[in-house]
C-alpha cells in the first residue's frame, strides 16, 4: 500500500474533527488526494453497528459486547474505506481508530489486553503510519462538549473515567512512541492547525528522504 | 458456577433444535430446571446484531465484521443469559456455541486462529462441559434443509463450503475429545433421542460420582 495512513487521537472535545479538516484542505491544496473519515467510516454496515452501541434504549449492553461491536465496525470500516483509499495512494485522515478502543475500552473500562487482541483481528495488521494525539486535560475536554445539549451513552460517562483513558493513552504514547506526535490542545484552533502542519511537514520529508 | 453447560453442534440440517428440546423435555421431567437457548439467545442486543448479520441487502459485509457480530452476540447471550443460568445452577442446552464459529469462520471461510481469540475474549473464560455433535454428511444436512423455501445468507452457501465446515469440526472433535460425544444424526428421530439421552446418563453419572 502507497498511501499514509494518519490517525487523530485524544479526549472529545480536544478538537480533532476541526483539526483533520484543517489539514485535509491543506493537503488537498497541496495536491494530494486525501480521505477524511471517522468511525464508523460511513459504510451501511458500521452505521448500524454504531446505532445500536450508542443506543440509549440498551444500557443492559455488556461492556464485552460494546468492545466486540466496536472491532465490527472497525473491520468494516478498513476493508470497505480505509484500506482501498490506502492501496490508490491517498492520505487517509481518521478520527479515532484501534488506539481508541484500548484507551476506552481496555484501559478506563478495564476489559484489559483482550481489546488490543480483537483489534487486530478486526484491522488484520494495519497500522497507523502516523498519530497525532490532541493533549488535553479532561476536566478541559468535559467543559467543552457540555456547551452541547444532547449527550449520548459515552458522553455521559464520569470524569473518573474520562481520566482513566488518559491513563491509556499514556501507555500507548509510550508504546507507540515512533508513531505518536503529541501536540497542545488548549491553545487556539489556529495555532493548533499550524503545529500540526509544520509536524506533518517534517514527517513527510524525513520520510521521503528514508 | 453450579449447573452445567451442554451444548449442540453440527451441520445445518441435523436435527439439533428438536433434539435438544426432547433432551429438556426428559430433563424437565426428571426435575431439573432447564434453560434452552441458541444465538442469539433472546436478548434484545443481540436479535438486533444477529438481524444484521443475516441481512440479504448488505452482501457488502467482510468476513471479519461477520466474525466479530457473531462474538458480540455471543458475548451478551453469555452475560445475560446463560452466566445467570449456571449461576442459579440449571442445565443449559445451547444450540450452536464458540465451536461454530471456530468451524464456520474460523475454517470454512479461512480467517484462522483469530476466531478462536475473538471468541475466547467475547465469553470471558466460559466453556461447554459437554458437546454433542450430530454427525451428518454435509449433502444430507443440505438435503434436509433444502426443503424449505427461505435460504438466508448462510444457507446460500455452496456445498463445498459445508464439506470445509465439517472437517473443521473434525479438528475441535480431536481438540475437544474430552467434551465431544458424536452421535449418529441420519437414525430417526426418536433413535437419537434415546441415544442422546443414554449417553447424557452416563455422563452425569460419572460426573457426579467424581
Amino acid at each position: 500500500m502507497s498511501g499514509l495512513f494518519v490517525t487523530f487521537e485524544g479526549p472529545d472535545g480536544s478538537g480533532k474533527t476541526t483539526q483533520i479538516q484543517k489539514l485535509a484542505d491543506y493537503c488537498r491544496a497541496k495536491g494530494y488526494a486525501v480521505v477524511q473519515t471517522r468511525e464508523p467510516g460511513g459504510t451501511l454496515i458500521s452505521e448500524k453497528i454504531r446505532a445500536l452501541i450508542l443506543d440509549v434504549n440498551t444500557p443492559e449492553m455488556d461492556d464485552v459486547t460494546e468492545a466486540l461491536l466496536y472491532a465490527a465496525a472497525r473491520a468494516q470500516h478498513v476493508s470497505q474505506v480505509i484500506r482501498p483509499a490506502l492501496k490508490r495512494g491517498d492520505i487517509v485522515l481518521c478520527d479515532r481508530f484501534v488506539d481508541s478502543s484500548i484507551a476506552y475500552q481496555g484501559h478506563a473500562r478495564g476489559l484489559g489486553a483482550g481489546v488490543a487482541e480483537i483489534n487486530a483481528f478486526a484491522v488484520q495488521g494495519l497500522e497507523p503510519d502516523l498519530t497525532f494525539f490532541l493533549e488535553l486535560d479532561p476536566e478541559a475536554g468535559l467543559k467543552r462538549i457540555r456547551k452541547n445539549s444532547n449527550f449520548d451513552r459515552l458522553e455521559q460517562e464520569t470524569l473518573a473515567f474520562h481520566r482513566r483513558v488518559n491513563e491509556g493513552y499514556e501507555l500507548l504514547r509510550r508504546q507507540y512512541a515512533d508513531r505518536y506526535k503529541v501536540v497542545d490542545a488548549a491553545v487556539s484552533e489556529d495555532v493548533l492547525a499550524l503545529e500540526i502542519r509544520r509536524i506533518f511537514e517534517v514527517w513527510l520529508a524525513a520520510r521521503h528522504s528514508v
